[in-house]
């Protein structure tokens, strides 16, 4: 005789089986990326590809259909958890197999095509597969008649519950206030002092190690590698793992350590009674970016923060911060200068790029801009926003993957993450006005335990929207960031008078 | 209008994603003992068990049954999937998968009781779980009530067609020629040579480096890395990994690391085309063990091995080999000293180890052995062929994790290994008479060329037993290893009285 299983343990056990697959499948990407051999390419493109389908086929099956219905909630976390499955079911049951392949297979080729044409700079290689993009997207935002806007339905997938409107309005206000503060940053700020190499990578691998260790990083639940493209996977609570990058003639690297570090522990901060559910990972990714961005630049290029790295900075490199204080290198890290490439862009122009990618998509799917207009509207806003003349489009419209692999509705988050950081770094120095003295002392537990007793234990919990109000005291707003923006150019500006 | 697949192209599609499955079971083992941190481990436990579990429902089917009844094969190819995939799927389906459930709990449990047990030396603790292990192991055998005795359903699994009485009379006729050869071996041989350290590890890293990419090891294909137990683990054609240890106080590491490079050289040189296929892997444990054991001790042991690899040795530890010749290391490799632990035991006492394991599993299983009277029974066969007395059960009965896990039928398959790997060292020798030669020139791309056309290339497409006698000539037989052991004794008597 079988046992019935009540409607709702059998859904959680679903569930539990595709979280376990996609976990899975961000272990064959970390693999991929960090360790596997080269001639294993092509066999894990279609292990992957089989573990996706089959995480995409178990989950939107007819079965979990009636166990939504079904299933009667025992708790709050059952409420939560029915409430973000029937929205993860709806969306993606709406979505036919065949479109979805479409734009697999649309993504890997225009990639490939990308990839040709960013190497002799040929913008008319890559505008039919962009054409081909465009078009899929359009055919996936019909399968969502009920948005107000067409791309209501691409930024949803990033940012469940934002509008555009949200989106325009907050990503306007950041633009019209970077504008002015980048046009008036000092041309005279000097960061010869962390660029130019040489910095052997043996002794950023152990500054990175002290620094990751000082942050809260142990080895119980983490690793560090190397990777071409960094980013962070998280395989599971107890298993967190980042990636970083190094060059000989900057130092980077340590940003994009922390960076990522940002997006790890937001992931193994959430509370663990969500793992193996689909509660169980990052509500957004903004909110994501919003940690990552924190710790990258509001953390990692804060006075407090050089006042306790700088000794080990100097042991690192000995020759080279001999002669400097930590004021020098606070410094030198946080100059502002307009670059036309996005990912070599500073903590503050950083932004207006993303704008300008912001508004042109929204242009493509809602505007009359097409798809040929693209290298001249990008020209024309990379001039207006922040003074720069394009060589060529392999530095201008060329220069990103996404477009070329269908993501649209993407690039937005950036910024909103930017401003949600904002949000909550001004929160965090008014609950906690010595954070700065804190850092000095090497002490960032406090940091950490704030975002996740506001921002990371959630999981998926609450939607984007309320963990931003909960935790900031308000909706999305670029105020913050743009004061905080504001005062750090103004102390640069007073340091050059005097 | 959906397009109706032939049941052959819709068998080939589900046995590519069961076979998919199974390799990212694999790589998810690689990485938990390689790559993960510790804290991952309990959320691996159930990722894994999800995979298996799903790899397992996807191939005992219905619709699988169906379409191996329905499809019509178009080459030898097929011929050989259908076969061995409906042999493969008549036995999963025989046992229930509360069976399955079981045994697998069972394991887990037994190995924790097996761990106590061996730090206390009590076997008493274990005694009940060894006993549930058989009682569940009984209730395997009997879903397959065919079979004439019921350790042939256990040897089955790994050994696919060979019977209890092939295995009995083989590793008998081993036995039989082994304990004399033990006997009189010369006991004046000194391995101090290469035992008792200092080796620092770093070097034997180069060192080891060195050797592989000599045999054929390159950064495109494979991978070596670190593991307490090592192993192999092939994830794909492109992608082999092996994994080793080091010690400073021996040289172990190379003759672990090229015992594992037996193994995935085998997987390495499979045929291509059976790749996302049941027959794209090794064909049994045996066969398996017969190349990790050929390229172990009769490559790494050999003279012409040392001519070759004596110079790079040296210059790897310059002090302790600087006084010597490779005849030096040659004859320390290759002591014989009975030890009561089978993973310390030396390439000829090795079969007599495993062979005492057989004769034990066997009797649990058809004789009239209690689990009570193991240790007894241990100690007495201990006397009888190595001459040994056992200091205490951790140190005999309880040494092996095997049998706490369940795990009968396997002990068997490394001495029918490596009597495989004597059959074929035989023949080898005979069509190349240069072998040794082309060795000390470090030549051994003939030996895996010949490795690769007569036994690996095949996979699973002929039956272990068919591989033995295609490549070597003969049926299983264990006259050419005791051949090869009293040679090499022989010799060793005949330097000693020189």
């Amino acid at each position: 005789m079988t046992v019935p299983v009540a409607p709702l343990a059998e859904l959680r056990r679903r569930l539990a089986e595709v979280t376990d697959l996609e976990r899975m499948a961000m272990l064959l990407g970390w693999d991929q990326e960090v360790m596997m051999p080269p001639a294993g390419a092509e066999w894990r493109a279609q292990q992957r590809a089989t573990l996706e389908r089959l995480a995409h086929d178990r989950f939107v099956d007819d079965r979990v259909g009636e166990l939504l219905a079904a299933a009667a909630p025992e708790s709050d976390l059952d409420v939560d958890l029915l409430r973000v499955s029937r929205r993860d079911f709806d969306k993606a049951r709406r979505v036919p197999g065949e479109l979805v392949e479409e734009m697999a297979h649309a993504g890997a080729t225009g990639h490939e095509a990308w990839a040709r044409a960013r190497e002799t700079s040929d913008f008319a290689l890559f505008e039919p597969h962009l054409r081909r993009n465009i078009e899929l997207r359009r055919r996936y935002v019909a399968c969502f008649p009920e948005v107000e806007r067409p791309y209501d339905a691409l930024l949803d997938d990033f940012e469940p519950g934002m509008r555009t409107a949200d989106a325009e309005d907050a990503l306007g206000r950041m633009r019209d206030g970077l504008v002015p503060l980048v046009e008036a940053a000092p041309v005279t700020a000097d960061d010869a002092l962390v660029v130019g190499g040489a910095f052997p990578v043996d002794a950023q691998r152990q500054l990175i190690a002290t620094i990751l260790r000082q942050v809260g990083v142990d080895d119980q639940r983490w690793r560090l590698d190397d990777a071409i493209h960094p980013f962070a996977a998280t395989i599971a609570p107890g298993d967190v793992r980042l990636t970083t990058r190094y060059a000989e003639d900057d130092l980077d690297s340590i940003f994009c350590t922390l960076h990522e570090f940002g997006h790890g522990l937001y992931e193994a901060n959430i509370d663990p009674a969500l793992a193996r559910s689909p509660l169980g990972t990052g509500v957004s990714s903004a909110v994501h970016e919003s940690q990552s961005r924190l710790w990258e630049n509001m953390v990692g290029r804060s006075p407090g923060f050089w006042r306790w790295c700088f000794p080990h900075l100097r042991s690192a490199f000995p020759e080279r911060f001999g002669g400097h204080t930590w004021q020098d290198v606070h410094r030198a890290v946080n100059v502002v200068r307009p670059t036309p490439i996005r990912v070599s862009a500073d903590e503050v122009t950083y932004g207006l790029h993303v704008v300008l990618r912001f508004e042109l998509e929204l242009a493509l799917f809602e505007g009359d801009l097409d798809p040929a207009d693209l290298p001249d509207a990008w020209r024309e806003r990379m001039r207006a926003y922040l003074g720069l003349e394009v060589a060529d489009d392999a530095q201008g419209v060329l220069q990103d993957v996404h477009w070329a692999e269908g993501l649209f509705g993407y690039f937005p988050t950036y910024a909103i993450g930017t401003i949600i950081s904002g949000q909550l770094w001004a929160r965090l120095n008014a609950q906690m006005p010595d954070l700065d003295e804190r850092f000095a002392r090497g002490e960032f537990a406090s940091l950490a335990e704030w975002l996740s007793e506001h921002v990371h234990r959630h999981g998926r919990r609450l939607m984007p929207a309320e963990i931003v109000v909960r935790a900031t005291g308000s909706p999305l707003d670029p105020g913050p960031y743009l004061d905080y923006v504001r005062a750090k150019l103004d102390a640069a500006s007073a340091r050059l008078i005097v």
